[in-house]
């Protein structure tokens, strides 16, 4: 993966919305296996900068996205043991490290899916909002589970309906809402279930903008709120405090017809659910209570 | 105004959805002064039947516009009282007490807003959700002065974006925002202020939908949260409970693409807000707290 390939595959991960955090940080540590196995060096030295330097890229790309962060950091520890004077041993040390993270990071998904599995019965109503991987994978292993599943559409890009069409394919029964719903069809979920992008050291979690209204209409409505995020999504205190991405005001409205000095269109992606809201943490290791 | 021409008003106020519950009602008492001036009829007592049957079907076309039924359960007095023997006198009187109540509404409007407006103290940020006409004339009362207003696009019609450009006419700094957001933006704001389609016998509120959710997010954040509405807005108990509209859902989401039996597209558009997240009621004759 050279240099060009290297910034166009930074630009599709900046610009990326399809996609949850966990997903995007495997992406990283493929681009990170690709460069490490690919990228035009002569010497280990020089391996270990360029690698150092896009994995920094890379985590700076998505501030708000703490799995990123975190499996990079995890990953950087393999350069300072790389072998100086062989450079394809050297090469291979990176990619392995990275594979292998990669590899974890998809089997605590995983984990962590059976375990938010695990609290849903039959006929039962479960609440969520926006996409992320984990939750994806929990409603794929229910799949043709005689469940209902409400889902926001999620604005600003409605992800939500691409989520409504892989559950239907799943034979799982789902009403779309708007985002503005909420407060009415929380009252029908037995359980309120959703990913999140990072979680605080005060358990508090950086989840998609909507997120802390589901969890408030969850405690009005006295209908559990779990929030399902592997490990490596615990922001550890030396990250500092995360980041809420903005993306354009394009994506919210026609900013040429509201173009005027008195408007402003704000499009912040995630907000924060605080802890004492939350029913229960679930990651690869179990579900943990308040 | 003969029957197919009231067939089409009928059908234009079904299906409108840029108007509030106060507006939509004094166009109803615009339909009934027309049809008590114009319709054909010989006699007083078909006058009578007419104007009886046509305020029932403006009634039912907005079962959750509360004011529209009050205004024309109060004007409907006026129709035992008409002259039985002079058909112009009787039409005259009929039209004359629409036209009355229709200026008592307007001014019960203004004076609602003026008392809100005493609320809100320069360089003060109000939130609010969806419009109102009632909410539309505070801020016309307000216009030129030193506030900013944060208001949602208001999902499915974004009808939030038609007022960020009356308010940006009236000089009025306005954030516009996502429904999703509403978590994010309540903490900024010193005091939260709605509208409303009925107000409840026990104080609970119904407003479009999204507004149960402001309510949360308000007290959650100690944010002041306001319901204006003139005292028409008051459900009666012997109008029985009140109804939430459902509109296509086509207004949410491309329909055929989403085509599934597993899948189903809601679209409701009010939602209720319990009294005891109300910090006080506002209407014409001044302001109610708990």
């Amino acid at each position: 993966m050279n240099t060009l390939e290297f910034g166009q595959a930074l630009a599709e991960l900046a610009a990326d919305r399809r996609h949850g955090a966990s997903e995007l940080a495997r992406q990283c540590l493929q681009i990170i296996t690709q460069s490490a196995r690919q990228v035009d060096v002569q010497t280990v030295s020089e391996l270990r900068q360029v690698l150092t330097e896009r994995a920094a890229a890379l985590a700076a790309s998505r501030p708000s996205m703490t799995p990123i962060q975190t499996l990079l950091v995890r990953w950087q520890d393999v350069l300072a043991a790389l072998p100086d004077r062989d450079l394809a041993a050297a090469r291979d040390q990176a990619a392995t490290a990275a594979q292998n993270l990669l590899e974890e990071s998809d089997q605590a998904m995983h984990r962590t899916a059976t375990h938010a599995r695990n609290l849903i019965k039959n006929n039962q109503t479960i609440i969520t909002h926006s996409v992320s991987s984990t939750i994806r994978e929990v409603f794929h292993q229910l799949r043709d589970a005689q469940i209902r599943v409400i889902l926001t559409e999620s604005r600003p890009l409605y992800e939500g309906r691409q989520l409504a069409e892989q559950l239907a394919d799943w034979n799982i029964s789902t009403t779309l809402i708007t985002d503005a719903q909420l407060g009415l069809f929380t009252a029908e979920a037995h359980l309120a279930l959703v990913g999140a992008d990072a979680i605080l050291a005060d358990g508090s979690v950086i989840n998609k903008a909507g997120t802390s209204l589901l969890a408030l209409a969850a405690r009005e409505h006295m209908t559990p709120f779990y929030v399902c995020a592997e490990s490596f999504k615990q922001r550890p205190a030396t990250l500092g405090e995360p980041t809420y991405e903005e993306m354009a005001p394009e994506e919210v409205a026609p900013v040429h017809t509201l173009a005027s000095p008195y408007i402003t269109i704000r499009n912040i992606y995630f907000d924060r659910t605080p802890a004492h809201l939350i029913s229960g943490w679930i990651n690869e290791h179990g579900v943990q209570r308040p």
